[in-house]
């Protein structure tokens, strides 16, 4: 990932990170001495692409599924990185974790609820991408690990929009949406969702990030946008603030 | 209005129609036949401007400010329309407009909460941009005047997009969001979101609306998009489904 700067060992079956957790890493807006924590940390893939980004953090995942806790454990390690990850249910945190603060908290939650409709569309990708856990607990509980003026950012399906939005406000404030769109033109297919503790500002809605132009050009490497390549390749931030028009 | 298709009375002073009233018309998606609510309806604008695109429609509006009432009165009787104009206060409605249900209600609630901060920097505005009722007591209202499976559509200012779709969902399902750019590439000042009564369709953001285009054209005759100018100038529908990807 990254252009080559970060390299993940993943399961052979079951969910693998994708693009998600990279674009996910890179609007945290982290810099050295500060201290990350991810909820549902998976492989550890946002936490690595981060930790490339950003030297000198402190990084903190909590996983609930022992094997990937295991794997993000690892690939910390194998990228050069330290961190500490939880095994554990979010709903009911290890003790060691309770007994922490963070300056940003970022979440990846499964995208599909368990038992609903479109999770029975994607057998066999375990907790990864169908959960129990409400989007309203996912909120509270990021809100509660932040420090005071921290950031909890997710990444989620743009349906679920309107219930994240709801769990966001009140526990958190200064909301931003960050749209991502498949391609320029089109609607958002994911969403990144940012809010403060105790922020009292109103709420901003940027320009959306696309991956793929509006038009295909014939004699590009690849067929991205140069600011998706940039973060996707090139390890480079993708700030909220970014306005590109 | 409409390349001169609707010719609107407007007051010297105060509240006066701009662009937002004909874009929320334009997406209102009534045949010959149906009925349509507009709620707190000012001078008529947006009235006039659905009874001009669509004819055989049953128009109605209330309006809280007798003078206003008056003119949208006036406005579609001199654009050769027929509709009824309530005068009365939405959190009140009058006992003719309870006796009645729509298939489609509208509304452009007014943009600021009156004591609230961004009120003040809009004096002399009157309840067209500051009113007291909360967005939540517009939405139920809507929902109640509508038929089952009618739809309710309203534009609002972006920054109130977390409470408009928190009000919204409940009374209403089936949400859609178009969003509304100042220019391609920029993110939305305004948006518009429709709910449909007993929906239950997930939430759908729909591919945005650019008033301009990312690049000035020199030989363009304005510098509008081509969907803008279509509905500005021609006087064309803005459907919530068009993708134009």
């Amino acid at each position: 990932m990254l252009g080559g700067r970060v390299q993940l060992w993943q399961p052979r079956e079951g969910y693998r990170a994708g693009t998600d957790p990279v674009l996910l890493a890179a609007t945290i807006a982290a810099g050295a001495g500060q201290s990350v924590l991810e909820l549902g940390c998976g492989g550890g893939a946002a936490l690595c692409c981060l930790g490339a980004r950003v030297p000198g953090l402190r990084l903190a995942g909590v996983e609930i599924q022992p094997a990937y806790a295991d794997l993000a454990r690892r690939n910390l390690v194998d990228n050069g990185l330290e961190g500490i990850v939880w095994d554990g249910d979010i709903s009911d945190p290890p003790r060691a974790l309770k007994a922490e603060s963070f300056d940003f908290v970022m979440a990846n939650p499964p995208y599909f609820e368990t038992g609903k409709g479109l999770a029975a569309q994607e057998p066999g990708r375990g907790t990864g991408r169908a959960g129990a856990l409400p989007l309203g607990d996912w909120v509270s509980i990021a809100a509660k690990r932040l420090k005071p003026r921290g950031y909890a950012t997710f990444i989620q399906r743009v349906e679920r929009l309107p219930e994240l939005l709801a769990a966001m406000d009140g526990p958190l404030g200064s909301l931003e949406l960050l749209p991502l769109l498949p391609r320029e033109g089109r609607g958002p297919r994911l969403i990144l969702l940012r809010g403060r503790k105790d922020g009292r500002a109103p709420f901003r809605f940027h320009a959306p990030m696309a991956i793929h132009p509006a038009l295909i050009r014939d004699n590009a490497p690849d067929n991205y946008t140069e600011r998706f390549r940039n973060v996707m390749q090139q390890g480079r931030a993708l700030p909220f603030e970014a306005d590109p028009g």
